[in-house]
């Protein structure tokens, strides 16, 4: 089944407001199996929204509507509905009744607006709205089906979750269930990743394989549609194996909501280890992005961050000599800034971070010059980088890597 | 003059990425005072990807088209356009040096597929990418103009205001001129600004009043139409006076590109003074955002992350025992990190920030109970405070708090 998204908003015309809406309804529906091939954003206008639901049913079998249900002028999303679909719009009993509940309760005047909300097209299934006073409504012809949600996304989420999914599984059910995989790597660009996996993808048709690039790393989401989830479990993993052999050694963990910094706490955590951080160029954001994850106290007990030579010397007793000798931006002082952290703070290991940011140079040394040390029981070692684009990009791709190496470190053990 | 936006992207129709970019052009688009009526989302689809370009020509004179600029088989944006258009792509030569130079300054391997990225519609206007590889283009016929954007936000945004802007408002100038002004405020929520400016708001033709949430932050952009710019300057000018009457205690600064940090380290650098931190529950984030701002080093040597009681005790030389009978989470804790921090980093200010981030208690505090102190040399202040949500929120609010009673302690000198 192909379904469509239509937001009903001036306020997100004008840039006021973001399309969270549509994001949520297109997550859950790929989630149903249910492809949504358009999301389209129209102002308070009633001759536009009415155009649009005719333009959507010549595309799509589903049409979900959200916004427009409130109590003011502009909010006609069922009224374009119903005009558009010949049908009439009626109070609905228990809507009504909440309504008066509501007005009584908080002691607020109720307007002859207001009795808009509890409306439904004719025909309709009303959908309560738990957490608002605008009822939704589910309306379904020969051809197609018409959900029309509220915006406020409090109101359309629970709305979506509790009423509409179950209407969905038992008016459209599904034989076919998506399972997806999503694999992360770090340390390859999108292109080059796509193009050591370009056979598979182009010939990809179940599984399928959508990669996605966020700043710094690559995502593959392997999704099959499967009547039979061990066979499609299997269909994955015999791809994700064809995978890993090309592009294994940049790959870093499972899942949406994963990450290098958390891969790198989980293996401490299971190797009972600790670590601790110097910082010049990224100034504590290496280090706050450990304090992100919940529980990472067990293996952070704190760090430094050492942006001035001074506090180079003071906080981690460096030798002033060596640092005017090489200079802040050396191999010599990466090293010296791990070694000494690691012992002040008696970590199993520590990641030292100097560099320049930029805009403008330092010591001579081009913005994107990067140093990281790891010292550990083992000893130091250090890697220089050269990162591109602005201050911002510079400090994160520094983060990134130092949690890359420690990660390669950890693994070795 | 009409507008609507084309996001091309698979992913915002899975509902793995929010479509933001929609959101920026309205809002840039708005403030030139160009209307747009209809923001849509399509998949990497070329055949509806054409089909969408020849209904938006049928709707409007102007069509944004963002993402799909990229290296790999999916980005296909510049090519349905230029089918569309019945014109072929080419190489830019500015955009294939810089491809190059991006290569191998990183020393990472170009691919075939990278050289898409230096291309542009033929007889169309380059856009350069400051923040990135994919070149935009802009195209003008007699009857439509199409602009062509990366999808990153990080690149599409400095694209849109460096180089689309004005040349929209070259090559359709308007007798009008729209000037705005925003106002920032911290410590007020948006339903209560909105509140407190109601009548204001309600009787607004022009200049008008347009109020938006950030997490922890309301900004007012105060926009005027007018010929005549001194005039308007001046009818800017009374509004902002009446807004700050009544809600001047909370306002911080001015413009788009500013943060309670930014005006933290101006206020520093003017004064020529230097700031020191000592965090527990914050972690580094908010040193990390003083050293997300260029030339900080004036005014920041660096810091401490002192997570557990033992690197309190030891980086700060914070009594053992104070920390055992008053708790970590204590108004005695914070107010030795910040005294010590100064101390030790000999610095102007401290800002030391303690607490629990949750999700468990600590020590008997709920998640959320944060303590901060200033320490100057006038002594130090602290302060309790109960920050709700989650973790990532709860810190959040912690780093921006610090920076607001810095602020203040900042002006009263």
């Amino acid at each position: 089944m192909k379904a469509e998204i239509i937001a009903v908003g001036t306020e997100l015309l004008l840039g006021q407001v973001v399309n969270t809406n549509a994001t949520f309804l297109s997550e859950q529906l790929a989630d149903l199996g249910i492809e949504v091939y358009y999301q389209t954003v129209v102002g308070d206008n009633q001759q536009r929204l009415e155009e649009l639901i005719a333009l959507a049913e010549t595309r799509s079998e589903l049409i979900l509507l959200c916004g427009g249900l409130g109590p003011t002028e502009d909010d006609l999303t069922k009224e374009a509905t119903a005009a558009h679909l010949g049908k009439s719009l009626i109070q609905n009993t228990e809507g009504y009744k909440k309504l008066l509940a509501y007005f009584e309760t908080t002691h607020r005047k109720m307007t002859k607006n207001n009795l808009q909300q509890s409306q439904i097209i004719e025909g309709g299934v009303p959908l309560p709205n738990r957490t608002g006073l605008a009822l939704g409504t589910f309306y379904q012809t020969d051809t197609h089906a018409y959900i029309l949600l509220p915006g406020p996304p409090n109101e359309l989420k629970p709305m979506f979750v509790e009423q509409v999914r179950p209407l969905l599984e038992e008016r459209f059910p599904s034989e076919e269930k998506l399972i997806s995989k999503v694999l992360r790597f770090y340390g390859i660009g999108e292109s080059r990743l796509v193009t050591e996996l370009k056979d598979l993808i182009e010939t990809q048709i179940n599984p399928t394989i959508a990669p996605y690039a966020k700043p710094n790393e690559v995502t593959l989401r392997l999704t099959v549609k499967t009547k039979d989830v061990q066979a499609g479990n299997q269909a994955l993993l015999a791809l994700e194996e064809k995978i890993q052999e090309r592009v294994g050694e940049y790959f870093y963990g499972y899942g949406d909501d994963n990450s290098l910094a958390k891969v790198v706490v989980e293996l401490l955590k299971a190797n009972k280890q600790t670590v601790t951080a110097a910082e010049s160029l990224t100034a504590g954001a290496f280090q706050a992005a450990l304090g992100d994850i919940a529980g990472v106290s067990d293996v952070f007990p704190g760090g430094f961050v050492t942006y001035s030579l001074q506090t180079k010397a003071g906080f981690l007793e460096i030798d002033p000599e060596l640092l005017a000798e090489y200079g802040t931006v050396s191999k010599e002082c990466v090293e010296q800034m791990a070694i000494q952290a690691r012992e002040i703070a008696r970590t199993d290991y520590s990641v030292a971070f100097t560099g320049v940011a930029g805009p403008d140079m330092l010591e001579g040394h081009p913005a994107g010059t990067v140093w990281i040390a790891i010292s550990s029981k083992d000893g130091v070692v250090s890697e220089k980088y050269h990162f591109a684009r602005d201050r911002a990009a510079i400090r994160y791709n520094a983060v990134m890597q130092g949690f890359d190496l420690l990660r390669k470190q950890l693994l070795r053990k």
